[in-house]
C-alpha cells in the first residue's frame, strides 16, 4: 500500500481533531477495502476531483465518539445527533479533506473539493466505486472510534 | 428557482436513462430542499468540484424502479439489490453527472467529477451541506419513482 496516499489523510484527520476539538485520535493499521462497508451512526462523504485525479473520502463516526468530539468543538454538551452535530460533521469533513488537499499538493497531486453530504442513521452499506481500492484508516479516541476511508485515482 | 441550474440535471437524467436503459422518465415539478431527506432503497452520491464551483448530486431510487432500469440496462432480470445493481447505479450516477457537466459547460460553469459512492438500505437521512439550497427533481418511470437532488454553488 502506498503510504504517500495514506499519510495525508492521517495527518489531516489528526490535525483537524486536535485543533478543532482538542481530541488526539490514535490511528490504527490502515487496510485496503474492496467490499461494501456498514455506515457508523453519522457519516460525512465528500468528493475530490480535478482533470487529473478523482476520488472520495468518507468519515464515519460511532455515536459516542462524535458526541464527545462535537461537545468539545462547540463547547456545549451534546447527547443527540441533532442538526448542530450534523453541521459540525459536515464542517469536520470539509476541513479534513481541505487539509489533506494541501498535503497532496506537496506531492503534486491536485484536486478540488466537492460539497459534503452527511448521513445519519446506520442502516445502510456504503460502496465506494472509485478507480482505486479504498484505503481504510481506523481511529480511536478516548470516547469511541471512527474510520476514514478514501480513494484517489488518476483519471483514465 | 433558476431553471438554468435545474435543466442540465433533467436533460442529463432523461438522456442517460433513455440511452442506457430504454426508460423514458417523466420529470415532475422541481422544488428546493433545505432539510434532510430519507434515502431510497439505493442511492448514488457524487461530488462536483473546481476552483470556481462545488456541489454534489444524489440520485435515489425506490427498489421497483431501479430493478426495472437495471434489468433493461443489463438485459437480465434483476430481483435483488445485488452487487451488479450497485455497480450499475454507480455507472448511472457517473453518466448523469458527466452529461450534466457538458450541459453546464455551455453556460460557462466548469467542474470536475469525483468518484461515486452508492448506498444500499434506506435507514438513513441524507443532509446536503452545499453552499446553495438543494434542488430536488422527482422522476416517475412506469415501474416506480426516483429523485435527483443537486446543489452547485460558486466557491466563496
Amino acid at each position: 500500500m502506498r503510504t504517500e496516499l495514506i499519510n495525508p489523510f492521517v495527518v489531516a484527520t489528526t490535525h483537524c481533531l486536535q485543533t478543532m476539538s482538542q481530541t488526539v485520535p490514535q490511528a490504527g493499521e490502515p487496510s485496503l477495502q474492496y467490499d461494501r462497508k456498514a455506515a457508523g451512526a453519522v457519516t460525512g462523504i465528500i468528493g475530490m476531483g480535478s482533470a487529473e485525479y478523482k476520488g472520495c473520502m468518507i468519515v464515519s463516526f460511532d455515536e459516542t465518539s462524535i458526541l464527545a468530539i462535537v461537545s468539545r468543538m462547540l463547547m456545549e454538551n451534546f447527547t443527540q445527533l441533532n442538526d448542530e452535530v450534523v453541521d459540525a460533521v459536515g464542517e469536520l469533513t470539509n476541513m479534513i479533506v481541505g487539509n489533506a488537499k494541501r498535503e497532496f499538493e506537496k506531492q503534486g497531486i491536485i484536486f478540488d473539493m466537492a460539497s459534503p453530504v452527511v448521513l445519519t442513521g446506520s442502516g445502510v452499506a456504503l460502496h465506494q466505486l472509485g478507480g482505486a481500492p479504498t484505503i481504510v484508516i481506523p481511529f480511536k479516541t478516548p470516547e469511541g472510534v471512527f474510520t476514514v476511508e478514501a480513494n484517489l485515482a488518476p483519471v483514465k
